[in-house]
């Protein structure tokens, strides 16, 4: 049975992949007192006095919303708030296996930026923080911006900060494996939605100059007039040494290829035209860019994936449950581009001795979030 | 230490009640192939070829959202979203171990019926049905008529119909335990929220003839202009053989009170101008209209309070997780009044020899659910 057929036969046996329990028994009638009515009463007066007390008699505290409309499921794109929702659970079942987050997959109905930003400011009062999902650019990037600025709890769109952190995590643990500069690559992004910005900012901020974004239209360049400011804004912080307008004329010459976009995007040719002994992130889920065995055939040093059943699983996966653990456990209300760093640095280096197929640690590997709740404590 | 002490201690000690589980293994990068990408996707993909198939590939199909603005918490007003909570994971709790279903506990910011309304539309992709809570009056009504035409998952606010069911069941019993005949007793309503008027309506729906109702102004009755609709529609169906403008007036003379308004609104001289043997449901949360042991010094033939610190708890955690087994397992859209009578009288007869201090089942007792859940697929 291929991995798809078991995937459906597994949510289809269990109906989904997540529950809701309860902590306390409620097997008496004494045990209803306490939890329930008359009891629970003062409990609502004692938060009603000072609304912050949420936190301490209620599990808010360490309760997050996984918030998508549905716009761009994993590589799948708008299909729609029903069919994200496997992907939620997902999260959610990972949150809570991994970094003991209860989070609520909220899959919803949003025609507009402004109704995902109403939506998120509704639910604030139940919740610890919420993680943006699989929602389209641009107006993602309008959602988060503008929620950090109205919401009073935070806010991570995982699909752009996840994904960059890991990635670059990822292409410090390449390098070192290659024996390679990061701030000397010449690296191609495939993909200018949500996440393919994300990891070119945080490249950027991290040393890197030399970057050629790719979208649907080719390469972005400073003689495009169809650019929204979020493509602008990353032209104006690079220098990109490649010429030409096409996706293979921007991956010509490159050191690196990061590929957030789908499936055929990156071809075996496309490979070989690159500078020596390239490194390949074909991160596109659930199929990659390009396969890694048809990719080391072309000439590549190091392959990556998103997916688990591939060596070099480069996945917000690893990232996720770390950042919420941190924010949630150090009261933390933003996460800034320093604490993106120091998270992707923590996460490379706990690989003791990256090689060419082990640049990240397992996914299933625990320690891992523990070591990104503390990286972004200490900004 | 008094039951609100190991209340507030119990919260803290737990945080809340409620935590997220999940229900596959994610011990490895196997597991993570089909619980997450790749093999997610094909699920995702399943999805979005039929929507429905969310009920067969998500939890969704076992997934209600317990929805509250905070404006009208147990019997203690509009104390806000925040102060809500422990009553919703109260729900959710109780959803969870005594029907298996797996309730959200969404407390939100709403300043109108209409902000209610778009948030519930926002969420039904995630969800297969929405218990409504603590929502004041009229805008509950409103959110519930509109609702129901616009969604295609069902809708309950328990405040009203969980209590009007639970109580019509009390008082069959009430009746059956003292030998009296429903229809022709005189009945007071105190309160004429949520509660107090689905409780009417449903008296009448039964055939009950002789209803008062008393608001914050005092009775009910055809002089007054200040009326909304929903109490204008009782009247109109109504024949209140007691005269008067207050509630002591409307009170005496009565055979039955059923109070859910708040603490004090019933003394025990009231009860002394009540008919012989009175039946008095003091069903306002946390604290009771009058103590037991006060209105039985007063002469009540039979009590009964909101409480499961005392004989008699008429509540609505009676009710809400079997309607909410029912809707789900038998895919019903709509909670009829037929269906909310039938669901009354099943739980009523499950009481094979009500006694005066034993006219409900008790609280704790799990084959409630399936009956009601029954009770409702025969119609």
């Amino acid at each position: 049975m291929t991995i798809n057929k078991k995937a459906i036969a597994l949510h289809k046996k269990f109906r989904g992949k997540i529950e809701m329990r309860s902590k306390v028994a409620l097997a008496t009638r004494g045990d209803l007192n306490l939890a329930y009515t008359p009891g629970v009463g003062a409990v609502c007066l004692e938060i009603a006095k000072d609304k912050n007390k949420s936190r301490e008699y209620t599990n808010r505290a360490n309760q997050v919303a996984i918030v998508s409309d549905g716009t761009a499921i994993l590589g799948l794109g708008n299909i729609g708030p029903e069919a994200g929702m496997p992907v939620m659970e997902g999260k959610a079942a990972i949150f809570k296996e991994f970094a003991g987050v209860d989070a609520f997959p909220l899959c919803i109905n949003a025609d507009s930026a402004d109704e995902v930003i109403n939506f998120c400011k509704q639910i604030e009062p139940s919740f610890a923080g919420i993680n943006l999902e699989d929602i389209a650019a641009p107006r993602c990037f309008e959602v988060l911006e503008r929620l950090e600025k109205v919401l009073s709890i935070p806010v991570f769109h995982d699909d752009q900060d996840g994904t960059a952190i890991v990635t670059l995590a990822g292409l410090i643990n390449a390098c070192r494996a290659s024996g390679r500069v990061l701030k000397e690559q010449k690296i191609s992004i495939s993909g200018s939605g949500a996440a393919g910005l994300a990891i070119a900012r945080l490249l950027i901020a991290f040393g890197a100059k030399d970057i050629c974004l790719i979208d649907s239209k080719g390469a972005v360049n400073k003689n495009r007039k169809d650019l929204n400011r979020y493509k602008l804004e990353i032209l104006k912080k690079t220098k990109t040494s490649r010429r030409g307008t096409s996706k293979e004329e921007c991956v010509r010459g490159s050191d690196v290829y990061i590929g957030v976009s789908r499936a055929g995007e990156l071809s075996p040719e496309m490979i070989k035209s690159m500078n020596q002994h390239p490194i390949i992130f074909a991160m596109a889920n659930p199929v990659p860019e390009i396969l890694p065995a048809e990719a080391y055939e072309a000439g590549a040093l190091i392959v990556a994936t998103g997916r688990s059943d591939f060596d070099n699983q480069i996945n917000n996966a690893l990232v996720f449950p770390g950042i919420f653990r941190g924010l949630l456990d150090f009261g933390i209300k933003k996460v800034t581009t320093a604490m993106k760093i120091s998270a992707a640095i923590a996460l490379a280096y706990s690989v003791k001795k990256p090689k060419n197929n082990s640049i990240v640690p397992n996914i299933t590997d625990k320690k891992v979030v523990k070591i990104i709740a503390n990286a972004i404590r200490q900004k």
